[in-house]
């Protein structure tokens, strides 16, 4: 009775490109995301939407992988009662990459060359080009040395330029679900901590730091700036008596500055704290939020971390709890001991910096320290004098892996004081009257700093390269896409 | 043995101005809130940081209140034992705004007067200027019209030229808090259905509307613009296996508009979400995400709701669960009974927009409801057709009090039907060439929204101005402070 005719014939039924969908009938979701498929399912029949990884027709057999986020998962389509030679060849056709719903049923991963899921139907949801203009497989190619691996890399402007291809692999797509962590943390700590967030404008009307660095506009026949920190909203919202606030937002900085650590638009993670007695109280609030961020990182974030090891290895993270806080002095004496030739009062150098973080991370084991009590000369106007020496301030920079991704300090809350220190810096008054005018009505001491998200990712998962952990970079040659 | 001067010597140390705190010793931070003091601590010694928000001497006494971010407290200064007169001079003359130490006894409220301190020490900490250029007390009045009560009143002018001091007001300081829980719990909810959380870039290299009302800048001797919208990284993201996708940032409009409710930069609560047969699939998270931020601000927020109404008297925002989801033409059909002339096809004004707010409250009983399948000609050339009527389409607005606060819609997905809308809509295709690409490597059916965060605010609390809801509020004409 059953001609193969008819078979070939009912199989159509099983495999094409579906209709563009419009929205035609609302029914029940079936679908499962392969990350919830497991030993339960065994020998019952599935139904996923991912994309087409790889496929290779084989004879009268198909065999294909399908991602989705990041994970993948092994297919097979074999010649048969219900599976078509047609079928066979439109499913080994379908352009990588693209949409497919996938029917089947799920068998024991171990048996089979690893099938997980012996396939019925396959439709075509959404189709790819079938050129691409780089391949996910290389794009997802661990970068070890490993002289039997596969070379082929994607050159890092490739990927920028077709960003939305290269986002697909599973260590990107852990990435960014790990940064989303980063803020997610950073926001809970603080709101348990009694923080409110606030929403600084990004345009304001005088360039906040002299000028520049800093991105111009016309507004309404007005020059209007980009804000290159939130810094004085941060700092008007405590002389307005929020008390502790932090904001989240992009930060724009018009240097250029072409390396592996600075961005024009970056996403800042900004707070700031009114003290009672002294700014120790700010610091061991950012630090103990640094700590809850890294813990929470390693807990919630474990596949991920894992996920993105697979691709770029690297050491764990390690911190103190409680952080470990130098002060300055003691930082250039290690640095001295070591052999490098620098005063008390002298700036840290990039190099010096990263040079330090070694020599902490082997003396006291941590990746992550603070840097306390900066020579006064060496930071802003606004910044809090040491009350016993007055070469110092009350000032601080934390470090990850021996890089900087934040830094702060008691900034000058009392108008006269920051008078002054802006004419000692040769600051003409009128360009910041506005700063100054925002402390004369009362104002309770207080401290805080900016966190630079991309910079928290980068050095947390030890990536070499700050466009890795922004979704969309922006650097003076980039602005697409 | 103990002679009146004596005395008068010692009360010397119970008073003054301290020196600016910088940050001389740390030590344990005694100093409670105005908040957590309760009848637990009547009759024992407290510390409290605050601001003196009112004094009056009188004779040998001096009664004061001092405040704390929404709340105030009373207290009494007499001369006696360890209160000496040049005290009670010292402290009658404090500037209103200051912010002050004091040490006393707290006492039941209920006796002398309201008293609730009996002070013993006070000390200045910040001292304010003694002219503010607006008094809180008026700036706190309720906007009520009883003929009882004082009509001075502070104009929204004023407010906003000296915002630090205005939002010292108890109404000013709950209205920030709810909006930051609007922001929390929207992030939440959306957490909760499987969303990331993305960053998207504000500087972008295309005019993504056409380039009416962008702000365009120099960037690196190119021209840059200021994302009107975060829609195509969001989209970016879908096409990139994110799935479901957020992002809150700013979003900046060059408008010329100068209404209640337009900003040329706010704040944007935006999302994206791949769905698999039907748009609704979003609408319904979205409308659920609307449902949980109203059940989390009334909840959550029951403090801070009762201290904006004693200022803002408003009715209980109210809503359904789930959400009233109404058909385009069953709104039109509601005008049209109720005597507006306006074709199904025709876009709503905002008068009728308004309008079908009441009509839909006196009819529902909601506050808060969705207008689905809007006419196709009235919306962006990316919106998906509706698939039997292509007169209208998969789109949708919501409306809190009948004024719109989020606009979104199933996006076209397919780079063919993309183009030809382009260019039935006389679009260039070369300036969204990147946006139609976006879609050429497989992506899933989608659908999002954007959400106005100052609009949910200020509608949620019925106020009637956007600038009572952006801390420093920035429109045509204001780009300070």
């Amino acid at each position: 009775m059953d001609q193969p005719n008819e078979k070939i014939r009912y199989s159509k039924e099983f495999y094409g490109n579906l209709p563009l969908i419009r929205s035609e009938i609302q029914k029940p979701v079936l679908h499962r995301s392969i990350g919830t498929l497991n030993l339960n399912d065994i020998d019952k029949e599935v139904l996923i939407r991912a994309r087409l990884h790889t496929s290779r027709a084989k004879g009268k057999q198909c065999f294909f992988t399908v991602r989705s986020v990041s994970q993948t998962i092994q297919c097979l389509l074999a010649v048969g009662e219900t599976v078509s030679k047609p079928m066979l060849k439109f499913v080994g056709s379908i352009p990588k990459e693209s949409i497919v719903d996938v029917e089947g049923k799920k068998i024991e991963s171990c048996t089979q060359q690893n099938i997980e899921i012996l396939a019925s139907r396959v439709y075509v949801v959404s189709s790819s080009a079938s050129r691409l203009p780089l391949q996910i497989e290389d794009a997802m190619r661990p970068e070890t040395d490993d002289p039997e691996e596969l070379q082929i890399r994607v050159n890092q402007e490739t990927r920028l330029d077709n960003r939305i291809l290269d986002l697909r692999t599973p260590s990107n797509q852990a990435i960014f679900r790990l940064e989303a962590g980063v803020c997610k943390l950073f926001r809970e700590s603080l709101q348990r901590k009694g923080f409110t967030e606030i929403m600084c404008p990004k345009l304001i009307s005088a360039a906040s730091e002299g000028g520049a660095n800093v991105f111009g506009l016309t507004y309404f026949e007005r020059t209007a700036f980009l804000a290159q920190s939130p810094q004085l909203y941060k700092q008007m919202a405590i002389a307005s008596d929020f008390e502790k606030v932090y904001t989240v937002g992009p930060v724009f900085r018009a240097e250029n500055s072409n390396t592996h650590r600075h961005l024009t638009e970056f996403v800042g993670l900004d707070l700031e704290m009114a003290f009672v007695h002294h700014y120790h109280e700010v610091v061991d609030v950012i630090g103990d939020l640094f700590t809850e961020i890294f813990r929470g990182l390693q807990k919630e974030y474990k596949t991920e971390i894992e996920t993105i090891r697979k691709q770029f290895p690297c050491e764990d993270f390690k911190f103190l709890d409680p952080p470990l806080k130098l002060d300055y002095r003691e930082g250039v004496a290690m640095l001295k001991e070591a052999g490098i030739e620098m005063g008390e009062e002298e700036d840290l150098s990039t190099p010096n910096e990263k040079f330090l973080g070694r020599l902490v991370k082997a003396k006291y084991d941590t990746d992550f320290y603070i840097l306390d009590k900066y020579p006064l000369a060496v930071r802003p106007f606004y910044t809090m004098l040491d009350p016993k020496d007055s070469r110092f301030s009350n000032s601080y920079d934390m470090f990850m892996r021996g890089e900087e991704i934040i830094s702060g300090a008691q900034r000058i809350h009392d108008p006269e004081l920051l008078t002054d220190r802006a004419k000692f810096h040769g600051i003409a008054l009128d360009t910041i009257q506005a700063y100054i005018d925002a402390f004369k009505f009362g104002c309770p001491p207080h401290a805080g700093g900016g966190i630079g998200l991309e910079r928290v990712t980068m050095l947390f998962l030890g990536l070499d390269n700050i466009r890795k952990t922004s979704l969309f970079p922006r650097d003076p040659k980039r602005l697409t896409p």
